[in-house]
Order: structure tokens, then sequence, then C-alpha cells
């Protein structure tokens, strides 16, 4: 092993003679990787071991008129993909929803969850620190608050089986996706917790958090922000844009998302939210490894009066406009693009995923529904 | 809406064009967007709407001892993230697994599924498509081959609920993920479905697939690549290397995958799997939304005669080595670094990723255990 | 404790003198548990420490026509609850199927499952074990065979994680429920793998099974018998019937089974699938805790030309008609009300409990569909 | 169909001539269900077209010491089966955990839920009415109290998709299982709703309450009592009553109910605990489709130094001890045996519950890892 590997510094030259260190060592050229065009020092605190980057291809949807609480107007949106025809179907999904006048799109709650595990005596031991939680929320809160500036402890739920105690713990975290700040005032809290009951900390991550596991107490309880977007696409709308009718769409709707992902024992019920979620998140530097998460999305369909109702909700949107990934060069562009960088933009950016992921869904189930109708029409000519 | 924002062009003078309608339409400016530095035309099949690159971080893990039946030998292993501490986290657990002689890793099953959604009439019809499909599997199986030369129809599982049908179509792809490749077939399939049967299809995606949303079946009958990985630890190397005992470590693996993701419902019981998938796919040009069911691994650890046995089971390893955005210049080189560029690499890829979410695994868990230990050694001196 | 308590005979003697123990004991005098009118000899097999029974109401439904493969007429069908107004609402759907024409059930799939899990040296000792059992299936199958006439092992399906080895094994297991020949005979097999693989067997069932948990997999793959059950019911009769119409009942079944179970993160989709379970399997001599898996029925509605089609999927239906509690005088008596009663009648007895489910669907959703439209008239009358 | 079927009355002379005429219909003579020692008037709010009833054996398990809030003491318990072998095998549970001192059992949660669902006019309405709700929780309250003397409104807790709002409304419903009661005053909340908001109720159950349906909003939350059982088996105890090592027991519950439920997809990880509920349920006039969620429950296992922990979570024990089926007579008795009929008593029957079920748990287990150590002993000898 090439002693370069062992470099631990964070400059150019660091990362130079690391990646000369890796091209020795593997036999393998890698001028591209090599070629990125920022200062590596700006990624000091997003990587170890760097050697470069990886370009991902960056487009752009819309634009997409959005009626939000906090987005509010019309928005030409950064996706990064490597999916060739995601971004031209999502940017039909928006010219379709912008025709129709927008999609409202809103928080409905917000807070970033960590679950510490405890190893206690028994059952009665759990009861015990269950209820000097309940009593003492507010040292508990003190503790937290201890630990950061932006976050605060919101709620503490007790979970106990056998000899291990978890505490869901709920916090506000500001504009921060808020898992590093989540997680250290967890463990401040962790640590009174263990010192005022004799529980002892076994992790301060119990998965009951649930952070990049699919896992159905997050989309029930929500983690992150809780997103509901949705538009009514006038018939004429939709047929003239996507050859579709409305009750093909929701047929597609029903027996895709409502009946397959049922028999499929999925987590949520949509086409492809992932996918849009993939795209925005690797564009703006948020966790991609959370679209885990993120994909537990409802999608849902219905036939009204004057068109097509379609609707998401998105049960955990963790996304940050300060912090972690945001501050790359090119993620606060991208960023920029949609006025989410910097404080006071996380719900905003919130928004802006709820309306992406709905314009997707709308695209892809009405693509579908239109190849049924075409197959129809091929039928109908036989 | 600037007109450039319509340019359908794939050259580098159309992405500079658009880039500028993009940046006057927002009024941000985006250099590090649009400082990409290879030839557009080379992501032509993987993005619509380009206007540059989002540049992520890309570091390495490794020296990573692996004994697979594909991938063989030491590798030093591309990672791409902007989370911190991930990687170094990663590397500690390869540095403990090749100290032990390696990690063993292999695939154990491999097929790629789509599984289309027809109506039908009612459930005796549903029974009748069925039967039909059953007897004629064969010439199920020449229409799929008649749109692919790699892919291959494997089987046909039926699932019927009132007037939707789903077939659960499974292939083998070769090198590549697959999904295209599958959809195509599927399609011709219920194409020869649809006229033998009077069964009339809804979707080509019914759900059942399960592409990109978390789902039991995915995890109950795998998806892409099954892929165990397992290692024994010495009681001195993980002692030295990672301040952990076996019995903390399996301790903090009970608590946390064991019982906490079965009482938060989860699918599949890990530390953070999706981490170290989400940081090989986007390196490697995999489909970063396809780390969804990724993301359903099952980690164990147990205290054996002579330290820790460590496992993890992925059910869903998705990857390829061909298509997709392996092509891309980057992708290519990360690829190229651990041999799995090209034809006849994809199972070595699949494997490759089974290690390294074992030593992610192994790092985290052991980091807990540690910190558990830590303070118990504070509490010790107080 | 009276020595009565620890009396182990089986005649009436016996469970008088056992009965006058208990009464001792508590002080609580029973009467009514006493007077149970058949040979206690009869439950010889059935329980242990018997002192009486437990008279649970039995009442009827019907007559319900059934358009079965092997339920075929009108049926008067037998089913205990103390549940008020169940059997009632279940009698309303009937009369709504018989005036439709009668509901179909067929049986699509029947296996029953047991799935041994040992312990194996590590992911490729699980491999092999696995290859091993491939090759190996007619001795398996030789093995199986030597425990029991009636049953015989279909398939094998391996699950390898870490040092743990699942292999779930579907036998056919004529007209008993099958749980203890599979039992008996997965033992046999599991002692052949042991001898030849140097797998350990830890537990003849491994949860893989699953018994009487609920669990995706049985869902997904069926366990016992998958029932398909559906009517189209003409919209005046629905109206008349029912008060609702196939609207209404409709949108209350996308509502509430379609969008409302998969918010919950349920297994399955269903109104009170459960409910009609119980009641005919406590009326049958049926096991009820495996109303569990039973449980976990689909519902669909959708609104047709004529009116109202609607359908359930029953994953699990564990019945026999021989052996367990179906033997017992009073149970005996009720599969003899519908036929079902000895050999080959079991599929007989799925298809009546897929169409006696199907009626108190549909009498349930249309009630609280006409619910909903009776609030609609009051407050048009406003 | 003969007149007698529809006969409406419930004297003993209306279920004669009633169980006449199906006898009539259906060409078979029920003696034994027609033999039922109590008056069927008895029964009248029970069931409808009532025939008889059903026998089911009646045994006991016990004597079993708990050390409950509610239940102290050693008590004798009433089980109803059709199972051999399960009664005996609750015994020698029942037996370990008396040798080892007794059983901790104690309810840490008590509230029946019930969740309309209401149709909203868009996501913008379904926020309004949650901020509704929200602030007119005390009207909802008072709504609530005017249908009950019993029960009390708890909280309400909002989940929004689409045009659908559906709210779990939780009660305590005092020593009744309280469906009922909840049920009404959901209507009479929802009716409040309606008036004023303008969301119209489709159903008073949007299957997210979540009755007699395997859901993970249950497992996570709660539905009626969550109760943890527990109890430390001294190693001598273990060996000598259950010929088992707590390690071979330990390793039996890790391998099965931690791994294989995970890798089932189960909710819940146990061994047969829905056995235990069903007999308890059934014996004492319990509602045994409530198995289905009852049958969640969490067991686990852990070598502790001076033997074997073990214990059980029930997330869902719906249990009343006034009400429903209590009243009938053999299952007042069966109540009577425990101390448990009339008001005052739902919390200490659910504390025999847990504990029961603990029994049944540890004695499986047991058996099963004995099991294990038979087959060890047999392959020393080779």
């Amino acid at each position: 092993m090439g002693e370069g590997l062992k470099n631990r510094g964070r400059s150019r030259a660091d990362v130079d003679e690391r990646r000369r260190a890796v091209e020795e060592s593997t036999g393998v050229s890698l001028p591209n990787i090599g070629s990125m065009t920022f200062d590596p020092l700006a990624a000091a605190k997003n990587i170890e071991n760097m050697i470069g980057t990886v370009q991902v291809p960056l487009g752009f949807v819309g634009p997409l008129r959005i009626n939000g609480d906090h987005a509010a107007g019309e928005f030409v949106v950064p996706m990064a993909t490597t999916e060739g025809a995601l971004l031209a179907s999502v940017n039909r999904g928006c010219s379709v929803i912008t025709a129709s006048g927008g999609a409202t799109s809103v928080v409905v709650k917000d807070a970033m969850t960590r679950a510490p595990v405890f190893r206690v005596r028994d059952s009665r031991h759990a009861v015990e620190v269950a209820g000097w939680v309940e009593r003492n929320i507010d040292r508990l809160r003190e503790a937290a608050q201890a630990t950061t500036s932006h976050g605060r402890l919101l709620s503490a739920q007790p979970f106990a089986v056998g000899r291990s105690f978890y505490l869901r713990l709920s916090y506000s975290t500001g504009d921060a996706m808020g898992m590093n700040m989540a997680t250290i005032a967890s463990e401040a809290v962790s640590r009174l917790i263990e010192k005022e009951t004799g529980a002892v900390l076994v992790s301060v991550s119990g998965n009951l958090c649930v952070d990049k596991k699919p896992a159905a107490i997050n989309s029930v309880l929500g983690r992150g922000k809780i997103v509901l977007a949705d538009v009514t696409v006038p018939r004429a709308v939709l047929e003239e844009k996507m050859h579709a009718t409305p009750e093909a769409v929701a047929e597609t709707c029903f027996r895709k998302c409502g009946i397959g992902s049922s028999l499929a024992a999925s987590l949520g019920s949509n086409a492809h939210a992932a996918n849009m979620i993939a795209a925005l998140y690797i564009a703006t530097g948020q966790d991609p490894a959370q679209v885990v998460e993120g994909s537990m999305v409802t999608t849902t369909c219905e036939v009204v009066d004057d068109g097509l109702y379609a609707s998401v909700r998105l049960p955990c949107v963790e996304v940050g406009t300060v912090g972690g990934g945001t501050r790359l060069p090119c993620q606060s562009e991208a960023l920029s693009m949609i006025g989410c960088l910097g404080e006071g933009k996380a719900p905003k950016l919130a928004e802006i995923v709820g309306a992406v992921v709905l314009a997707g869904e709308l695209s892809t189930l009405s693509a579908q529904a239109a190849g049924q109708l075409g197959q129809a029409h091929k039928s109908l000519g036989r």
C-alpha cells in the first residue's frame, strides 16, 4: 500500500498526491475524477480520503408553478441523474401542473428524531425510566439545549421491550437537516438519563429514529418534514399534454399504487417518488441515503368534476439549506437556483420537493395510462 | 421563460446556452455547475435539459480484502458522499476486515424483475390468465427474447386480486442492471398476453416489481442480486482497532438492529447500510434511487469462540457494469479502480458492495459499542 | 394447590374432579362450564387439564349462493360469535350476493409450510447447505414421506442470513389443515439435513413458516389455501338491499381499505375479514389463532357497468375437515351443515370461507357508505 | 328456504324452531349444538340467528404467580382450545415462572382508538380541518362525552392524504374493551367536524384505528392496553424443568424471533403468542378477532448472571371485564376464576394475559431449545 493512501491532508496537493497513490495502487488513470474545479478544502468537512469528485449530470425541470406557504411562484428546479428520460418525464409533469395553475405544497409537521437505546434491568425498571423521563422533560430539554443553539427538544416518546428501552426524541432543527444536531443533543440527553436512572446507554441510535432504513414508524409519525402536495388538472389539459383521460390515470394509480403496493407489502404507495427525491437531493447537497425514508410516499389520483385530482404525501422530507453538502460549490448554486440557500429556506425547499415529486408521479402515471389508451386505440383499429 | 430553456440539443454549446438561459431566468450565476470537464455528448443518454454537472466529493476506502467468488483480493474502493466521517468510519471497518483475513462475499441469486398489471374481468378470468401463462411460458420467453440479446425470462409469478392481475417476471440481464431490458421485454410479454387472453395491460409496472419502493416482497424474494457477506474478527483485532469487545458489539447489534428495527416495523435490520450503498452507487454510476430497496439489509453479530462473527444479507443489489451511468467519464474511472468496468463484472461489483456494506456496519456498531465502553470507563473512574 | 389440579385423567369423572379442585382453589362455582353435554373423552386429543367447556353462541347466515369449484349451491353457514350485529350484517351480505346470482369462490394455491432454522458455520456453509438441499430434494421428499401418508413435500425455499439458515418447506396435506403433519415431516427432513451437511437444527420453526404471526411473506406467497372470491352486484340490488350506490361503496373501500390501510402500514387491506374468519373457525373447529394470518385479506370494490364489482383475496385460509377440532361433537355438526365434514372437503370449506368473508366485507362497506348517504340526505334536508 | 330461517325471536323456543328449520334445510341433525344449557335470552345481545352453541373444550393452566400492579398472587387461568398439547405446554411455562418467583406484568398505556375518514376538498382543506380539530379538541371531547358515561376522548391525531382525512381518536373506556363506545363517540365527533369544517364523513372507521387488521401503526402506538411482562428464570430451574440451558433458549429466540421474524417481514416477533391470546379470549368472552392485533408481540430472551431473562411486549391487549361476551354464563365463570369479572378489573385481566403469554413463549422456546440439546446429546453419543 502506497504511503499516499495514508495521507490525511485536505489541500489540493494532498488530494492530488492521494489520487496518484490510488492510481498507482490500482493501475488506473483517474483524469476525470481528478479534474475537479473547486478547492478541495471546500469539502474538508464533507469527506475523508478525497481523491477528486464524481461529476453527475445536472439538468433542470420547469418552470413549475408552486402555490406553497414558503415556495410561491414559478421555479426552474435542478435535478442530477444518470437515468435518461427522467427529467423529460418530470418536466412534462411540471408543464401540466403549471398549465393547471400550479401545485399546492405545504409542510404540515417538522421534527427530526433520534432514538437512543438503553439497557435497563427489566420491565419495571423501564417503566421507572419512562416515568422519570416524563417528569423531567424540562431537564432533558435543558441538556439538549446546552449542545445547540438552533435545535430544540420537542418531545420524548418511550418504547420498552424487556431489558431494552428506547426513547424517540423529536427536535426542531431550524434550517439544518438536523441529524448531527439531534445526535449530539441526544447524547447529552442520554448521559443525563444514565446518571439519574441507572439505565445504560447502548447506542445513541436504537433504530427507532429511523435513519436511512425503511420503517413504518417513520411513515406513520413522519421524520423531518411531512409535506402534502396536490393539483387538480383540467381534463382538457391532461388530454392535450399527456394524451390520457382522468379516468385512465386514476385507474392506473388505483391498480398500481393502490392495490399493487399493498400486495407487495410496501411502505408507501407511489410510482417512482424516489427518482425525483434522489435527483433533487444529489443536486442540492442533501443526504442521498435519506431517499430511503423519503421514498415512502403515498400518491393518490381521483376523477373530479373538472378533471383529475392528484396528490402526494411525503412523510419524511429530510432536507436542510445550511450545513451538510449545501455549501459545496455546485450544490449551493443549485440551491440558489430555487432561492433555497441558507437560513430560513428549509421549508421552502421541502415544498419544492413535494411539488416536483407530484410532477414526476403525475407524468409517469399519465404516460402509463396513455400507453393503455394507445393500445386501446390500436385494438379499436383492428 | 427564456427561449434557451427550450433548447433540446445536447452539445456543449447547447448545454452552455441552456445554462445561460437558466442563469438569466433565475438570476443566479452557475460557474461551478458549468465547469464540467467532459463533453456533454457523453451524457446524451443519461439526462435531458442538461446545464452542467454537480461535483460530488469522491474518496476511497481500503485496502479491503475480499474473498468472493468474483471479487478476490485487496480493493481500493471509491465512494462519493457529502457526509463527513462516513468514509473514515467505513475505512476503519475495512481495516478490521482486512486484518481479519478478509470478508467473504457471494452472490446467491440474480434476477431482475418487472411486474405488469392487467385489468381482467373477474377472479375466474384471472385464474384463466394465470393458467394460460403457466402453459405458455415458452411463448412468453420467446416474446421476451425477441427484444433483447442479453436478457432471458426466467419465471413468471402470478398474483390476482379482483379485477387486477399481476405477473412478476424475473429476468437474467447479464452485466446490465437490467431495468430497461426487463421493461421492454415485459411490454412484449404483456402484449402477447393481451392478445391471447383478453386481459388488458394497465401498466407495465404494477408495483409488484418493486422498483424504488421499500417492499417486503423484494426483501423476501430478492431483486437484482442477493449478496451474503461475512467475516470473523479475532477478539484481539476488534479490541485493538475498534476499542470494543465482541460482547459489546453483539449486544449493540441485538438491541439496535434486532429489537429496535422490529419495534420500528422496519424492512431489514441494519445500522446504516444505505450510506455505503448510496456512496458506492453515486461513485460508480448506478441508480441512486435503488438505494431504497438496497437498504433492506439484515446485519447480524454473534460472539464466537475466537471473536466476533458479523454478517450482512443484501436482498437487492441492483447494479450493472455496462449501460446506465457506468460509461460516464468519472463513473467509469471509479468502476475501473475496482476492476468492474464492462462485460462480466456485475457479480464482482455486487460482491464488493456486500463487503463494503459489511465494513460500514462493523465499524458503526463497534463505534457505538465502544462509546458504551468508554462511558463505562468514565463511570468507573468517577 | 389441591391434588385434583394434578389429575391427568380425561374421563368425565376426571374432568369433574379437576373442576371441583379448581372451584375449591378459586372459590368460584363453575356450573355452566361444567354442564358440557358430551363425553370429555371426545376431546382427549384436543386439550389438557380439561374442566368443561365454554359455550359460544352459534348462529347461521344464508342461504348464500356460491359458485365455486368445490362449493356449489346455496349454503346455510354456521358462525360462532359473541359480537352482537355481526351475523345480522354478514347475513345482509349473503342476501345481496344470493340476489346477485351468487359469489364465485376458488382456491388458487394450496400448501402448508414449515420453516426450520439451522445454525451454520457462516455464509459459505449456508450456500453449501442450500446447494445440497437443491440437489437432494428427492431425498428430503422421501424423508418427509416416511412420516406421513397424506402429506407430500412440494418445495424447499432457502433463506440465509449469517449463521442462520432457514428452509421454507411447503407441503400438500390433503384435507387436514396440516400443521402437525408438516411439523413432523419437517423434523425428519431437518434431521437428514443435519446429518448430511453439518448444519445444526435450532428450531423446527424458524418463523419463516409463518404460523400465527402476521408476516408479509405469507401474504405474498400464501399459506394454506389462497382463495379468491368475487361478485358483481346489480345497482338495483345494492340500492334496494343496502341503501347504497355502487359509487359510494367503491369510494368507502378506496378511502378506507385502499388508502387508510396503506397509511396504517397494514398487511392486507379490508374492512373486517377477521370477524368472519374467527366466527367460522370457532364454529367449525379450526385453529382460531390462525385468524391472524387469515386476516391479511385484500378487499376491492369497483364500479362497473351494471353495478358494483366486489372481491376478496384471502392469502392464508388454513382449514381442515379432518383432524384437529373438527371431530368434536358441536364442531362436526357445524361442518356437516355445509357438507364439509371429512375427507375431500377442505377445498370446499376454503371456498365457503372466501364467500362468507366477501359477504361480510360487502355488507360493512355498504353500511358505512349508506351512513354517508344517510347523512347526505339529512344535510340536504337542512 | 324454510320459514323458520326468518324467525327473528330470541327465546329458547325461537332458537329451537330456528334450529329445526336449519336441520330441515341442511338435512343435518344438530343435537349437540342444540344442547346448550343456558337460556338463549342471555345471549340476546351477542348474536343473531342463534341456533345453539358450540362447546369449546376449556381447561386451565397454573397456578401462575404474577407480580403485577393489578394482578398479584397465584392464578389458576382458564383457556379454551381445540389444539392438543397447548395447555400442557403453557402449564409448564407457568410452573417455571412460579418456581422463579413469579412474572412481573404491567400495563403501561391504555387507550382504545377509532379513526374516521372524511372526504375533504384537497390538501389545504385537510390542513384547515386538522387545525380546526386542534383548536376545538374541547368541543370534540364534549361531543364524545355526550354519548358515554364511561368513555373519555384522550387525543385526536390527524393524518392527511389528498382528499382523504383521517383522525385517530383515542379514548379511555373504563373496564369495557370499548370498541362500541369509541365508535359511537366517534360518530358524534365526526358529525361535529362535518358541520363545522365541511369535511364529509365517509366511514367512521378509516382503517387507521386499526381494528382486527395487522398494522404497524398499532404495534408502534399501541391499541387497548400495552402490557409488559417478564421473568428471570434461575439456571437450575430452567434446566430442571425445561431441560434446556439459558444459552440454548436465548439462541433459539435470537434465530427464530429475532432474525427469522425480520426476514419474514413480520409485525412483532414471537413464538406463538396468538395461541395463548386466542385461548384466553375465547374462554373469557373477549373478541377473538382481536387476536389479530394481539399477536404482534415482541418476545426477548437474554442470558443474565443468574439464568435466563425472558420478556414479552404486548402492544394491543384489547380486553374488557364488562360488556361484550363477558356476561355469558360460561365466560363470566371463567372471568370469575381469575377474579376479573366486572368493574375495575380490566387492567388485571390484561396483566394476566401478559403473564400467560410469557409462560407460553418461555415453554415453547425452551422446548425447541431442548430439542436442540437432545440432538446435541445424540450426536455426542455417536
